[in-house]
């Protein structure tokens, strides 16, 4: 692997950029951006060595051998559409999208086949709760889990020099069913966003006319409000996408919790109270083992 | 204010005494706890002088200057029932429990006469998800609020001296009444905690059949998963006592939050969901700026 495009070069992009560097890769790293201002921040970092002139240029046949898709999941579809017809056999696609069931199905109606490219829907589990090109970071991926939803059981020879060097970044690999990625990431992840954007755009509504119990909000909510309500900050730009190829998960997740929360509102006088706390204390315990 | 009695030298007891020392207080710091591994912890940590020998003992006339109760809720009421026979004018009774109408209720009841002893409510706002001695820290209680919710509107001797003692901690105090003060904590405290008790235990009941899905959910799981669940750790026995104490703000909140959920589950596929990330992204900027 001598070139690597990365095609969106926001926190994630780059980030891959600088480890790909930081892991010692010894080719050419281009980089396209819809942002000026992001594409030109990355090239500033040297998450890239070159900047592609404009949207037309990451369409170039040959233009690398690994093309990474690090924009969000509707665009990387878009992208995948678009570079069928100019991308071919020993070259590699790869992602970075956070849900995989619909970019999966997409890939095997036009990836994979004998005169086509690979592609390998992958999703690094790493992020943070603001985006964007200067928030990069070499070492974004150590430690984190970086998911594979392959299409097919049997990795090639370009698969495995894209594993390795996502491996050099310092994570973990992870192959799951497209389907299974999904629903899990509805609990580990999707869920616990859509849950701090709600609670946190319930206390904006209803402290909105109380600027005063709103400043006293502030000030005395301590770490537990600070951690309920951090993925607040999170922008819609990229969580509609996951909204919109990931509904029934989360609409699931969502609807399991309300229950939840509507069980523990009616035993708040009661003993059932116990065994949520129980239950709770179960589930963080095993968190702590690592199961 | 030359002797000080900490009756509960769990994690905030023993925290306070460790405080006092560190800030240089010269008097004698007693200390009492049902469990006898607690007192002990907290004798040898330094945290009080003395431990007293037996619960009767702190029903001793004249025991301390200062009696602060730090316990659960309902043990700081029935502590108060106990003491008031016992302590006169010249002393203060002051707690840390979680909520106040309760309390201050009770408070008005027994204490602040003219032969009385005085009674301030308090309530700092720190802690960590588990609790004990072991755990005790000098500067818990640096950079945090201490809440109080004052009988009266005029400050006794008495009660400015416990406020500097509670400000050489490093905390910031804050008056407000009782009952604001547990609608407020409701948001920021109680509803956390329900949340990450619901969410904990819903994954707990989820995956319980599927031992391969919780370990890779533990797997995947970052900061996201970690921080949401992270108060699923939290004790029954002190939670008990607040949703016993605070029902009616703490279910009004929780219902409150389903019926947000349920408008956030409705609208995954509609432009909606971009007012609620909208709303959310200015709840976070506004705690960027304290306001």
């Amino acid at each position: 692997m001598q070139r690597i495009a990365i095609i969106g070069t926001g926190l994630i992009g780059a980030s891959v950029g600088l480890a790909l560097k930081a892991g010692g890769f010894r080719g050419t790293i281009l980089g396209w951006d819809t942002s000026a201002a992001e594409l030109a921040e990355a090239l500033r970092l040297g998450a890239i060595d070159e900047a592609l002139p404009n949207r037309e240029a990451v369409l170039t046949p040959q233009l690398a051998d690994v093309i990474l898709l690090a924009t969000p999941v509707l665009a990387v579809m878009d992208w995948m559409q678009r570079l069928a017809p100019v991308v071919g056999a020993g070259q590699l696609l790869t992602d970075v999208g956070s849900t995989k069931r619909e970019i999966a199905a997409l890939a095997a109606t036009l990836y994979g086949g004998a005169r086509q490219a690979a592609f390998l829907p992958g999703h690094p589990m790493a992020g943070k709760e603001s985006g964007g090109a200067a928030l990069a970071d070499a070492s974004l991926f150590r430690g984190a889990t970086w998911l594979f939803t392959p299409l097919t059981p049997t990795a090639t020879t370009l698969d495995a020099g894209w594993r390795a060097l996502v491996e050099g970044f310092g994570a973990h690999t992870l192959d799951l069913t497209p389907q299974r990625h999904d629903e899990l990431c509805a609990w580990v992840s999707h869920l616990p966003q859509m849950l701090a954007t709600a609670l946190s755009a319930l206390l904006e509504e209803t402290f909105a006319e109380d600027a005063e119990g709103a400043a006293a909000l502030h000030r005395i909510g301590g770490r537990a409000l600070r951690e309920a309500t951090r993925l607040g900050a999170s922008p819609y730009s990229m969580w509609r996408d996951v909204a919109l190829t990931n509904t029934e998960p989360i609409a699931a997740t969502l609807l399991a919790l309300e229950q939840q929360l509507a069980h523990l509102r009616e035993n708040l006088r009661t003993p059932e109270l116990r065994e949520e706390f129980a239950a709770a204390n179960r589930f963080r315990d095993g968190a702590g083992k690592g199961r």
